[in-house]
């Protein structure tokens, strides 16, 4: 599974702190830790209520990264012109976290996919809103992929988030979000992928519930996930599931990450 | 999910010495504990050579469990007498471990079944050997069905075992097993049961392996696992597999656990 490593976001604390002041040292730390945790992409998401900060820490975390780790970046914004200057930057074919299924979003950021050659998250919500049942994820997904095609992106390109959302407030959203990407694997040579920490929100020890899921979801067909891959117990999640359904030969990844005393 | 504690069992060292030895409070002590763990059924394996030393030591276990805990019993043997024994035995209706879908036992342990009212686990293997998919555990449990019904047992006390075993020799077993689970709930009301450990033989941080399969099982149907409660670890696997796909509501069983620190 194609892990994602989440941890540099202005969202979390540190990070945006970091960010503001041009603590080099800190970004790059976080950036190796996830690199050598397992990370094959490193997310980078330097929301910013002013677009042009965001262009231009964008621009400085992206060189510091790609300095200090050989792995291609995910560019995550909710900006489009942040997203195209990110894919501008990148050293190797990256990836787009996301679009939804919306018209406007799609004529936007599918254009980018196919000029960068990014890999592309694309969430399974429209104009009409948050999908209920793992059905409306599948008809979003369609149209997605549809457009997709028109716009000449690869469908194996396209990673679709089922939207994890939380069994606190939604019981059955877990079973629907599950159900959903065995369906949505169905459509084609097309691709899931999902940060699912959502799913525990409101409940105690969220991380065993995160990782149980993650469990559940690879089991499911889920085929990357935007997690913090220093998280050893989520990481063991990964690993012992890939081993069980036969992603992993002779249990061979499993067993080094055992040795290197990566999971718990 | 109905826990069948496993901890009583002769081939585990200390309780074959305790047996021996007449060690009540050692015997005690291990239903207790499982019990307070959150055990629904107690197993009790006697199993010996000499099948009247297992009659013995089965009769004496037996009424010492159920002086000490308020759990229904799951009588383990390969002799069909300290089957009979041990139901003749329960205070309540008990479940029988196990008979295998071989035309000689179900003929013997179907009507023990039937006698005691006995939920019965029924192993997808036969006279041919053990099954290699999915689709060949289903027909075994197909013949089991039509012999059960036969002989008057409901089909929702039969708990059809599709058989674990070792990925680190046959990587793909793991993912025919819980195809076989998904499946044979089809057949009817029937219900599912399993011990899993044998999943991980010969793999380094067995509990790991084990306690990320269960949480695949449990998604892909298990109704019951003979399993040590006491590993918190598998326990967490079973209260937050439960509240993520609405078996637990508004998850408060695994609020519960967690407040009463039993899992981790």
């Amino acid at each position: 599974m194609l892990i994602i490593g989440e941890r540099i976001n202005s969202t979390r604390k540190g990070v945006q702190e970091a960010i503001e002041k041009k603590d080099a040292a800190f970004i790059q730390e976080e950036a190796l830790k996830q690199f050598k945790s397992g990370a094959h992409f490193i997310d980078i998401n330097c929301g910013n209520p002013d677009e042009a900060k965001e262009l231009e820490n964008l621009e400085w975390a992206i060189g510091l990264v790609q300095k200090t780790v050989d792995a291609p970046l995910c560019v995550d914004s909710s900006s489009v012109r942040a997203l195209e200057k990110g894919l501008s930057l990148c050293n190797k074919p990256g990836m787009i976290n996301s679009t939804t299924g919306e018209k406007k979003m799609l004529d936007k950021i599918l254009p980018l996919a196919k000029k960068y050659n990014a890999r592309l998250v694309a969430l399974t919500n429209d104009e009409k809103g948050m999908p209920k049942t793992a059905e409306d994820r599948i008809k979003i997904a369609e149209y997605i992929l549809k457009e997709a095609k028109n716009a000449g992106v690869p469908e194996e390109n396209i990673y679709f988030d089922c939207l994890v959302r939380p069994i606190s407030a939604e019981p059955d959203q877990a079973v629907e979000f599950l159900r959903a990407v065995t369906l949505i694997k169905k459509l084609g040579d097309t691709k899931t992928a999902c940060g699912l920490s959502n799913v525990s929100f409101g409940l105690p020890q969220r991380k065993l519930i995160n990782s149980t899921f993650m469990c559940m979801a690879i089991y499911a067909g889920l085929d990357a996930a935007i997690v913090d891959p220093t998280d050893s117990r989520m990481l063991t999640s990964i690993f012992a599931s890939e081993a069980l359904i036969v992603k992993d030969e002779y249990c061979m990844n499993y067993i080094t990450a055992i040795r290197e005393g990566r999971l718990s």
